[in-house]
């Protein structure tokens, strides 16, 4: 079995480390993938810090990563070597479910093989992104448009097809006013699709100081989430959440029209409630989507090129190992705009 | 001004009496009815009680009104003197707000104008179909089709239109498995609809014993409610609440396919609450609606005339209004299969 040079959490306490982890052997149907870029998610933190179920211990999350291919099997007929690809939340899924099926792998019956912290069907472990090298079963690997700034696009994989797919499915669009609530990683991605899919947008924070940055996203406004709840009620068709906070869901549905949708991506760890009278007055819905399918985030990633989309990211030097630790003490303070990026060349 | 013979609520703790009570003016907008039949609704109880808000006593319910024509102002052209017509939830909306201006009066954003307890734009308090005349401006009259019984349409007005236009805004059709929870006034007009509709439909319920009627109705099958929590996890594309239970939310939830919506139509007292992972792995919904349209009333009653489709009714004789607050009890006991309707002859 090959290794791969990786950043590794041995223990959910643990600072990371540099080392060399297992990389998946190679088959017909598989792409190497020498990875060059690799996004920091909220997620990865959860799962490294044992937040929200036993985690597999040793760790190399990651799964907002974009590399090129250095081996395709022979089998594979999408891809040849050389080409700029991607890398989202799964790397493989029952496909005999009625959601893969119909092309929704990412609502798998089954459960499917998370790119880390999971196991494969044959119940090896899966090592994600923050590492040099990567093997992937061709049907869960996307093609990156070569037009957009290669690091820039990793947070794509994730970030950007959760709040993408959303948009779509909820048919954000002209004529449609979006509010994204909380400009954050997956909220700066949600504003520029909701704006180039055509829909006045707004943004919901708590504090004004991403308020110009809204605004050069294409926002139309910026507001301040506890007052917007009086000045902006019966407004909005869609109000895509993206943080993770409690919420106030029945002012949040007050500011929605008449068939409205509260549509929730972000998702705060406790229990929600909500006033029945505040759904039935206007024919309203709270609702909630996770990740996207292989054909959506490929339409996604098409969608970033032709509207020249990426995240605005701040680079992570990983020469020293403890620079994903402070990393991640940042996005928990909510300090980065928008999203970290490793330099997989200095794992 | 004309009066009209009613039942008569004076207080919220009184028996109905017999008495004669104001009825609105003619004018060149407006249709004068002879009420024949008027369906007795939950709410009418929870108004008479005093259980929602502050009532207007004396009160006289009635919001599921059927009769004849017997004069029609200058400028009506939809109805003359003979239709039998229809009359729902609410007589008046302000017909500006953006609502009222897509056909969607029942939402209507100013506050449309109730068909009892509530009150006209210039303040007449407004009296309802516990009588035996009511005049109505045009555009709030609906045409009752000729070849369905007269008795059992009356609960189509508030019943039927309540669980139709959902149903429809949901997409029930052929393909869709649709629940029905809780076979009551709404529920038993929800199946018929549902079935009429295309849709492979099953009613959930807390007992057994209504199992036959569900299955007469035509439904595919009648499940115990907390049993089909077990057994049909990932099942069904709608489930319609019809009751005003408090429910078990992430177990409902947890019964629908990926994409799926929970859709309230029956109203509980008190806040619920559902864990966001709920929503989030499967693309689902939880949603509301309040009874309908005057178009979607005109749609579902042509629908009722095309599919033969009326309410299964228990007829009251108000000859002694004793009679009302005794169905009353019952409709409380949820002992009536499956909707009171008053002979108006009798008042």
């Amino acid at each position: 079995m090959l290794n791969t040079r990786s950043l590794i959490s041995k223990t959910p306490s643990a600072s990371f480390e540099k080392g060399e982890m297992p990389l998946r052997a190679m088959a017909p149907d598989r792409v190497a993938i020498s990875i060059k870029f690799s996004g920091i998610c909220h997620s990865d933190i959860h799962q490294v810090r044992d937040e929200w179920s036993e985690g597999i211990f040793p760790m190399v999350p990651g799964h907002e990563i974009v590399g090129e291919v250095t081996e395709v099997g022979s089998a594979v007929t999408k891809f040849k070597v050389g080409d700029r690809v991607g890398v989202g939340t799964f790397v493989d899924s029952c496909g005999t479910c009625y959601p893969c099926k119909s092309g929704r792998e990412n609502y798998c019956r089954t459960g499917n093989v998370q790119t880390y912290n999971g196991k494969h069907y044959d119940e090896e472990v899966t090592y994600g992104g923050y590492a040099q090298n990567i093997v992937v079963k061709e049907h869960f690997v996307l093609k990156v448009p070569t037009n957009i700034d290669f690091a820039a696009s990793a947070p794509l994989l994730c970030a950007g097809v959760t709040v993408y797919e959303p948009l779509k499915h909820w048919k954000a669009g002209p004529g449609m006013k979006v509010a994204i609530l909380g400009l954050g990683g997956l909220g700066h991605m949600a504003v520029q699709f909701a704006v180039a899919m055509g829909a006045e947008t707004y943004v919901l924070g708590r504090s004004l100081n991403k308020a110009q940055d809204a605004k050069d996203m294409g926002a139309l406004d910026y507001l301040i989430t506890s007052e917007a709840m009086e000045t902006h009620k019966d407004f909005f068709d869609i109000i895509l959440n993206t943080t993770s906070a409690d919420l106030d869901v029945d002012a949040l549905l007050a500011m929605l029209l008449v068939g409205g949708s509260l549509v929730n991506v972000g998702l705060p760890g406790t229990d929600q409630s909500y006033n029945p009278f505040s759904l039935v007055t206007g024919l309203k819905s709270i609702a909630g989507a996770n990740t996207g399918s292989i054909q959506g985030t490929q339409e996604m990633l098409d969608f970033c090129g032709e509207h020249n989309i990426v995240s605005i990211i701040e680079m992570v030097d990983a020469t020293d190992p403890g620079a994903i630790d402070a990393a991640y003490e940042r996005v928990v303070g909510s300090d980065v705009k928008y999203r970290f990026v490793i330099d997989a060349a200095t794992i």
